[in-house]
């Protein structure tokens, strides 16, 4: 499996090497943030033993946060999280048919009893996944709560200069 | 599990027992031609080894084809299809959010590799899921293809009749 | 506010009373695993400052998780995320018109940077919240850990007993 | 912010600088009207303060009329509309996923006691805020209300050219 | 045409007498403000000479802003804006077989040139049109827009009573 | 087959004897104007020869316009088209799941070369397909012509009476 | 306006000249077939009183059958057909944010009175309406039918064909 | 018909050439695992007669399983299942307008009596029906049953490879 050095605290799986441009805005955040991951593909339905073991052994090995990225009838989220009771959050692929319709409800409409937290279709879910997952992380590590406080205050910065260079190409 | 005393050649799995209403339009008719079933409930997220067990036990069993019933978020056919290589049928159950768009698109977007035959949401799916169930099993078979003509026959005659009762009420 | 005695690590809120109905599934849940919460109704619209100050002094009192539930066009979660970095969970709510499609839009297509965890429309969707808001508690706390363990396998139980009393009517 | 020399009577606001190649064709109308106006951009979600301080504080540098576009869980409308009490226009943007159907939804939905006004996706929703703000701001400004008619009559007069220039294209 | 005393300043249109529980929501709203309005069945298909003469005589007798109702293929907002140079709202109306979505598409989605401000579908649509209409007004109404800042805080309050009666009665 | 006793110059098909309540709101329009007409059930895929032999004799049997009725992945109007090159027009059924959505497409999604005047979803559908058959009759049928335009009258007076009592209630 | 010299039978209109790629290939299979036609623009938005007009006086003209394609809020169709007791088709013009359901749902869900008779969206729309335009000259035009049936045999053969190329190249 | 030499046991029945590129992945399947099978064009629409024909004569020519694709108001599948108790898989085509979501919502939402074993939209469907009817034929063909077998497992070593290919990447 991809990873860091460190023992992976957040694993990063997609359902197709085909959803890797997408998922490497999550493993850009989580760098970003320094916090080990591992990266690994395992298909809910190529590779369903894969997938259960994946799920089974992760928090042996640490994991503490799943993300999971897929499309179509994307079942990789909710199958990964049958198996496991850490957090399992799922993002839903843009498909060329529906645009992503298809992998959002598959991957949100979960029953009862087992959840998937959804983020947003493609890479901006890709990216908020892995500020969900430092967000669920950062409850209990001061540090990467510190870190996100100042990521958001740079997010605020950022608007605040795009305004201000509108503002004065428009003088 | 439910069965007839015959070796079951159809299993039917339903994600929760609240989808039997629907799925019993498709013993029913498996019923009216003969044709032995077992019934379980096997939920692909609150009961995953059960469903992966169910899978993997049924073509030793004698069964040839699945039909899985399951609502919203409905991994179940395409789990089951995940561990086998006889066909499974899938019937999107109706939901109440949004109508069986989300069972529906879960259940027949299936990514290259895995097939689920989808049929429509709801009652009529379940009975047609049991039709095509039969006509799969009628490929060797050549009572239950004669049975399946004479059912067709059948159809045609009641729309016969339908539109006969109608012109002479109208008269 | 709503509360039980101890400090509160998980807050509900809702954008209405009117979606208390389906909110006290969640607040069953994070009882039944004898999780401190409380429950607030604070609308992003129609009083934003009052949302806005919840969000604000949430984790000074110890709030964990978030839990905003909100139909329409459902901003409650987004708007408290803006303003929060612990894990918020957004719950859309099923609508008369368009049965909560607009709910799920709303809540789930975030913009990259600010995270929503977004869960079922609806019901099943409020009582995953609160199952959520547990897993993410549970990952420092062992006793919920094995009360999360315990409650799957109740629900596997369930789904077995479902099956055996389904096979004993048909016998 | 940016703005011509006189007092702005319209807020343009948008949620990310990427909405500027649709927003300018807002300000586009404003300037063929001779309407002043600023343009800032101030997201909801990324720069809750900043929102929020843009909507508390436009009515007292005079502005009449807020327009705001935003893409996706488009909450930029709905967030500044609840700080104030003149009129918001929200302009949903395209978007790749859902094609704007998420902004639509996210922009029109809103609970009763906080209207938006809401126009097209994308482009022509754009044009039409601002001549919709120009509406608003003519019922108590003749000039404008006679430039709006004379709009309206070169509108007309642009369809029949192009159908004369067809009927002499096909003769 | 149904009215008010005093010379009125909104103008409610409906596309068909089977809207008007809907756009009740609307006249109640006006009425607790004290604008004077005046209320019409006016269908675009049906009725389109009677359609276009009201939107060609309303500005003379006063009317300022136009409340438009209709369900389906909802074209009358478009229709009376087509012939107005004053604000036009549009209140899609609930459908039996869409929700809804017809009608709100066929409401918002105008060409550029022709804007209609459209509010949500329904009831909260028909509330927010008068509430908006009364934004509008308000401009140059300083009795009007006080009532308006009264209203919001009536809201706002509402809010944190629903929110303490939760609370008392969960403790 | 149903029918009046002068030769029908209108044959209405539908799927399904459930589908009869919706088109006896065609049959009335079309007794209400004087057109003759036939009433038949024949189901594109319960009894194909049937419908195939029903258009390929309609036209000999002195048919101008045919009125198929049909739901869910509704065949009907284009089998019949297939075999005809009179006017069929398409009414899609309103359906429990999808609400009409899955008729209205099947039905109006005809490839190049064979055309289904489409109407819409349900029993306003169904009356404007007798309407629209009357229009076609009426080029040649200067009767039905103004009988038509005696019908246009009565629906705008219709319009203006409610909108009379309206007002009447008003004061 | 555009027409051939013989008085035309068929009236195409647009609401925007950027319709006429689209809307040529409903003017191509009126050449083909040799029937009179004339093609306007008028816009049921931007120019009413122009659509009006034109409605009002098509019949007059020797006008049959009316042709209206528009996208978005498509109103044409509707607004013509407000003015006409001949058939009006509506060609639903594909559009960039949502496909064309907006313009496909704007103009097939009519209320009950007044009937358009809707096509697919886009090219095979356009082409579509000139053939059932044909078809209903072709009621009382023998020459026409013969054309008609004709192209229907052309097409089967064209199926014909290119199943035989098919049959060749793989063998 | 395209064939390969010996009788073929599947049939793939297109409605249009331009369906062929899409087609061509189920073709490459059947020939990956050696099953013979034809390829013809039948429109549902343009040739009626010719679909028919196919239909009645499949069984006799040894035909066992039928593939059929079609996009937009997609009725091959349901009207080739009309005249046939043999399995029916149907691919519906994606589309530029609605991306395939009309092709889905004709095929699949079949009335009860006559079932198609629908698959995904587009090129996955494709593949994933020649994979059902190998599926299906495997059933009394022990070779086939095992290259299904052997296929799965190749399937799941490619995301095992692709897993690990991944991780050296990273490392």
């Amino acid at each position: 499996m991809a990873g860091k050095k460190a023992s992976p605290l957040v694993g990063i799986v997609m359902g197709s090497p085909s959803d890797l441009p997408t998922m490497e805005l999550a493993t850009g955040v989580l760098a970003e943030f320094g916090v080990a991951h591992e990266v690994v593909v395992a298909s809910a339905h190529r590779s369903p033993e894969r997938a259960a073991n994946y799920a089974k052994t992760a928090r042996r090995r640490g994991v503490q946060v799943i993300i999971a990225g897929a499309g179509g009838g994307a079942h990789l989220a909710g199958v990964l999280a049958s198996h496991l009771t850490i957090p399992v959050i799922g993002v839903p692929m843009q498909t060329d048919a529906l645009g992503g319709m298809d992998s959002l409800l598959s991957t949100v409409q979960m029953p009862s009893g087992i959840p998937v937290a959804t983020v947003a279709i493609g890479g901006a879910g890709a990216k908020n996944a892995a500020l969900l997952a430092i967000e669920i992380l950062a409850l209990s590590d001061e540090g990467l709560s510190k870190k996100l406080t100042a990521y958001r205050k740079k997010l605020a910065k950022k608007v605040e200069s795009a305004s201000a260079s509108l503002s004065s190409r428009e003088n």
